[in-house]
């Protein structure tokens, strides 16, 4: 038997069994039975919007050859994320420092290896995006965790990052995050990401979910100026949200808020692209080169039909916005039926697609209890064990960007089974 | 200023700054001017194969939603390419030890990291295609060059391997390889194989040419059986070579031949889909798990149109043996006309598409004469430091896959230039 690598003992992305066992309940039922209803998946079902895909088609059938892009992708496309940053949040991103990458996936790696070394801590709130941990140890980087619970909407505050002894290499925020699905106050992050710059700190801000949040307003690290939540979105929560939803982008500028932060993003889910696997990153001025190098010898570049669907799909506006309003009915029934279906204790539902609950009262002992939910009632759901391996045995995830009727069929499913 | 990582200091994968030179120099170009020839692209200007491209467009069309696929892959594109090496080598590669990758560059780092850890030492041919080497300083691990000439067609042997002191953890090979255009005969890469089994050495073989050669028998490491090189195929150029081609599939056994090898193929040179980002790599038994959960972590999966794509470019033979015909013209004219333009010393131009040239006798700066060479004549090609770092001022790399009228206009320069 050969040696085989450290990388080999990295932990799997256990969602993805989930969703191998969910396939295999769903193959099982015999015709005529009830659906699994799938609560595990973290992808809009309704795949890419309809522009991207037929701008994808327009380019193959006009015989474009589809070859090696730039590696840091097309020119087209970084100059319309540009502008992208510059409607949304009103901020000035140029697109020299825009790299597209394949999914935000593809951009970790790229962000950790020119950023960090070997035996660097890289912190982030527990619970996690597990592949953040996964891909760090990975590299061998050393995840660490910063316990959140409900009493910071399971977000990193200064004190924590101030407590940290030794002091971290690197922070990873992401607001709306996965799984808990909360956000911080743009003055929460300004505030992170200031103490990061000032202290010596390499902020990764994982802005994936943006664009799908139901009432706080959002900020980019990316000049971290700020996006006033939409029309159909709630009251901001929180007198500590209102403090930050009412900072203007004109009172934040770069040079204030750490111009040293790598934001990550991606058309996975407010553009509904996951398999197209693209995704960028903005970067600050010191990591430009590094990451275009390890860009080129590790990717060469984004797919290229992806980039142009996705160009496409930030067009999209009308069908995406209609995606996030299906999201936020979703959510809102989430909201108000499952404490009276046993699951009382929800973490605000501040965006993303995910609802955590809470399930201590219930039992200790999450993958056992998501396994028996899928086999007695066909609802299939993320145990938290994945997110946060100390106390993630308390916790469930349950995703929500499927169709409504789902929902509410998963909530009396709930209700009869509890 | 923040800390940056090790990673920061990768090499850039200059071929892609050659690239953007040869751009600059093509939009300055004024009208009417001839163009100039881009003979430093390694990728074929055909784009992917129709089928391919009316696969992807149907399944658009149809509105499939595109979601994330399994880690591994499409199970029917896994069975397709689990069919293509029992028609092509008569080998039995089972489907589970298929994964399909974001393109070769997506394979390597998965490979690297769950076969090696940092510090260990991978030996390859020098010159070499950049990223191996790239990718694995980024990762912390050593390089290990084999310089290699002319008189082992620019390929290591088993004499070369055993005088290493220390012995290297892997090895890298690559038949036919990027930047040389040779190929190791099927004995020699069978008794590579086996050695390095037997020396706990692993062996990444690194097959992406495969499909394209022109006279030799090429073998795959999974498995190591024998495709027959095609009708339109030049005769076998060297007694070893023979030797090779004469060994039959049914005499090689995987048992026998290093079950311990990662073979990394994609669908970018023969099938012609650069920009798709789709490959595949072939795992042993011990890194099937580690190599799952790396890619979970790491990629997801692989860009979902692309594996429709490249499912369907697997039937479209007769326009890729019309690709790799004209290839073989190319190579032909090149072979003949080269040396009266000046180019006498030319590695035996076994597949791929590159022709190595010796320029020792013109100069030792291989970088300002290729520099001079597009300025002069508006012919682009490639300097081989990318390629070895020791002795790439004295080699060139012209790749071939362009069309044979630029191939014809090339020679006619590169006659008047000397």
């Amino acid at each position: 038997m050969l040696k085989t690598g450290r990388g080999a003992e990295a932990p799997p992305f256990l969602v993805m069994d989930v969703i191998a066992a969910a396939n295999a309940r769903a193959a099982a039922q015999p015709p005529g039975a009830p659906a699994v209803l799938r609560m595990e998946v973290g992808q809009p079902s309704t795949g890419a919007p309809r522009g991207a895909a037929e701008a994808a088609m327009r380019a193959l059938s006009a015989g474009a050859p589809m070859g090696y892009t730039e590696a840091f992708g097309l020119p087209s496309l970084r100059a319309r994320i540009s502008r992208h940053y510059a409607d949304k949040y009103g901020a000035v991103v140029p697109a020299g420092r825009i790299a597209v990458t394949v999914g935000a996936s593809g951009a970790f790696p790229l962000a950790f290896l020119a950023a960090f070394d070997p035996g660097d801590r890289v912190a982030m709130a527990a619970p996690f995006y597990p592949p953040y941990a996964n891909i760090l140890t990975s590299l061998g980087m050393v995840p660490q965790l910063l316990p959140c619970d409900a009493s910071t909407r399971f977000q990193p505050t200064i004190a924590m990052l101030e407590a940290l002894d030794p002091r971290p290499e690197g922070l990873i925020v992401a607001s709306p995050c996965n799984p808990a699905g909360t956000m911080l106050a743009p003055a929460e992050l300004e505030a992170i990401a200031r103490w990061c710059h000032g202290n010596g700190v390499r902020l990764v801000s994982d802005e994936i979910y943006h664009g799908l949040s139901y009432g706080m307003a959002e900020a980019t690290a990316a000049g971290c100026s700020v996006a006033e939540a939409g029309p159909g979105s709630l009251p901001a929560p929180a007198a500590g949200d209102e403090a930050g939803g009412r900072l203007s982008s004109a009172s934040l500028s770069s040079a204030s808020l750490g111009p040293s932060a790598i934001v990550i993003n991606s058309f996975s889910k407010y553009w509904a692209m996951t398999g197209w696997r693209i995704g960028w990153m903005v970067l600050p001025d010191d990591l430009i080169r590094p990451v275009e190098t390890l860009a080129q010898n590790m990717f060469i570049s984004a797919p290229h039909v992806a980039q142009v669907a996705a160009q496409a799909a930030m067009d999209c506006t009308e069908e995406l916005e209609a995606n996030r309003e299906r999201y936020r009915r979703n959510r809102d029934i989430l909201m108000n039926e499952m404490p009276g279906a046993g699951f009382p204790q929800l973490a605000s539902a501040d965006g993303a697609f995910y609802l955590w609950a809470d399930i201590s009262h219930r039992t200790n002992d999450s993958l056992t209890f998501c396994a028996r939910m899928l086999a007695e009632i066909g609802v299939a759901a993320t145990p938290g064990v994945d997110f946060d391996p100390d106390r993630g045995g308390r916790f469930l995830r349950l995703s929500y960007c499927g169709a409504e009727a789902d929902i509410l069929d998963a909530v009396r499913r709930l209700r009869a089974w509890r």
